[in-house]
């Protein structure tokens, strides 16, 4: 039953900190050409709402539209959307990463507590205004703990302090607020759909809320946790009670710094970010009738099977009968036994003593040379 | 026409500093099992003539003799040889680095100067007192650089300076060395036939010579190196005329730190020691209808194609037309091409960024799951 050329899907997520998931698939493609340039390469870069989601999306579909918008710090940045036509109206998948992305430097440039999200709202605006009223918004790999603040000004929302002052929508803005005021928030936000891509299930606030979970990471001072959740808690109650909504417990209301929760504020629904960046690659398509699909990720652990793009490549892959093997940058050896279920065989991307940094600047030709070696034993093992 | 089960060839060197070939052995069948229990395993553990060599021997045939020897440093040592029953006479598998071993810390309490190889000519002694004639030396590991000169006065020698006071066989003795007396050299050494099991090439001094090569490793000084190579070249050049034979520019004399120029003085003749050692495990009759194997070592580079152990695996397993994995601790970069043309895949042991201190460490269980990762990936395109 074996084809003259194999058909070998890569669906590799972005290896995080070193490669997007264009680069890992490309890297994964010319390692297999090595091994056997008969095999017929399908290349699926995936995503699951992070960084790399709209090029992701724009591998497969649609046409790419960059917008300028204000980014974290206050300067103006351009912002890659993917614009996917469809019969009746189009919709646009936007990336957050792309306006307040953690990975650019400038707009790391002012203190968390000075960064917003405004580019975000900003971008909705124009895409408003563009008469766009379907959205995907793709979370994660942010520099913002904001809880949406920015974005939701942008859109009209006042925040404002006893005096009646308007405040800054940042976390810093948030400390003196005493009222918010929804009457100019655009109300064409009424007749949009907005899907939330994420891969986070935190509640705004809490032990488990954005500022406590994600805030360290991008600067949040350890004193200033507990203070500034307090703020955002506050800031979520007279939201809350003012549109008469409720958002700020909800899973995914803590993805990208409280981003998740103003856009279910607005009426965004949480997706799963890698099942629908999957839908939207047509990676069912792709894996049909195919012999083996890679996948792979910067780091592999039991969060892999907690809905990340890995996870959602192995699902569909099982659905279509194709085995699937994991290569990403490193695999956590505690998790090996749940990776076992899903995965025809998980490898790192070492192949001798190595360091992290030295493991991170060689990526590429890593995942190359890694993809190349199973891919000799995958064929010669086929070819019994 | 794949049967039910799976036969699978597991024949690693040793991997150095971590595992011997059995526990290397052990662990990849362990991660076979896990990947799938029906995979029937041979385990034929190989060695290259260093240490390991009578394990592997004795793994498959044989029985084991241990004899009490002088160490490298002088103490009282056993030392484990294979001896082979054969119609007409028995072949005794003798390990070089079972008597002057370099992972033995009481044969290293003397400085590399004064260590000697008299061991090994008493256990040749003791064996030819018991009616051996045949013999296969392996050569390997060792901590001397004595020439053989140890060995050779143990077996009748005489080294003695210019007054004809007998000198100490070691580096030191040599210093004053005036001439040799092989007067009282044993006759019975006329009989034999000696197979010496090498996997180096070099002659006994110069620029490729034991000394220059791999004294340093043995404690020789950078300052001692050009001396002591000066003092073995007289060494051997007196031995020759006095005998009227030549060894000394041979292949392998430099082997063991010179023992492979005594040996071959004494009538031994150069073999491949993973050659030998795969006939003796009888591992060509293990790759019969198997349907892949697995080799490795401590470290593959560019030397593991020139008669290392793996290589030799590679060689027979295609011959038999049985693919052969690459697992070892660690596989250079530099050389994958090269070892592209003999392995269906070449894999190390880290799955994630490590230190070599934490991959000797956890050498066994690394392998064990890297093991069952390869199989898994193995079975699952077999069985497409």
């Amino acid at each position: 039953m074996k084809r003259h050329h194999p058909i070998v899907v890569l669906a590799p997520d972005s290896f995080k900190g070193s490669l997007d998931a264009g680069e890992a698939c490309a890297a994964m493609a010319t390692g297999l050409g090595r091994a056997n340039a008969a095999i017929e390469i399908r290349a699926c870069p995936m995503a699951d709402g992070g960084e790399g989601t709209v090029n992701a999306v724009l591998s497969r579909q649609g046409d790419r539209h960059r917008l300028v918008v204000t980014g974290a710090s206050g300067s103006a940045r351009g912002a890659d959307c993917a614009w996917l036509q469809r019969p009746t109206r189009p919709v646009v998948v936007i990336e957050t990463a792309e306006v307040v992305g953690i990975t650019d430097p400038v707009g790391m440039t002012l203190p968390v507590m000075k960064r917003s999200t405004r580019g975000v709202g900003e971008l909705l605006l124009a895409l408003l205004d563009a008469g766009v009223r379907h959205f995907m918004v793709g979370l994660g790999g942010t520099s913002t703990n904001d809880g949406g603040a920015g974005m939701l000004c942008a859109l009209g929302l006042r925040l404002l302090d006893a005096a009646g002052r308007d405040l800054a929508p940042n976390p810093e803005g948030l400390r003196a607020l005493d009222r918010v005021d929804p009457t100019a928030l655009d109300p064409r936000l009424d007749e949009i759909t907005l899907g939330i891509l994420a891969d986070v299930d935190s509640p705004l606030c809490g032990e488990q809320g954005a500022t406590r979970m994600f805030g360290p990471q991008k600067g949040v001072g350890a004193g200033e946790v507990r203070e500034l959740d307090g703020h955002l808690a506050r800031y979520a109650n007279l939201l809350e009670e003012s549109l008469g909504r409720c958002a700020a417990s909800c899973p995914g209301a803590g993805a990208a710094g409280g981003l998740g929760f103003a856009l279910q504020l607005i009426g965004g629904n949480l997706c799963s970010g890698a099942e629908v960046i999957a839908d939207l690659i047509e990676l069912d398509d792709a894996l049909g009738g195919a012999d083996w699909a890679l996948t792979g990720e910067g780091q592999s652990d039991a969060q892999t099977l907690r809905g990340k793009a890995p996870s959602v490549v192995a699902r569909r892959a099982k659905a279509a009968r194709v085995p699937v093997t994991l290569l990403s940058g490193a695999v956590d050896s505690s998790a090996q036994t749940e990776l076992n279920c899903v995965f025809a065989g998980c490898f790192g991307l070492p192949a001798q003593p190595m360091s992290l940094a030295d493991c991170v600047e060689r990526a590429s030709s890593l995942v190359t040379e890694r993809a190349e070696q199973l891919a000799r034993l995958w064929c010669c093992a086929r070819a019994e």
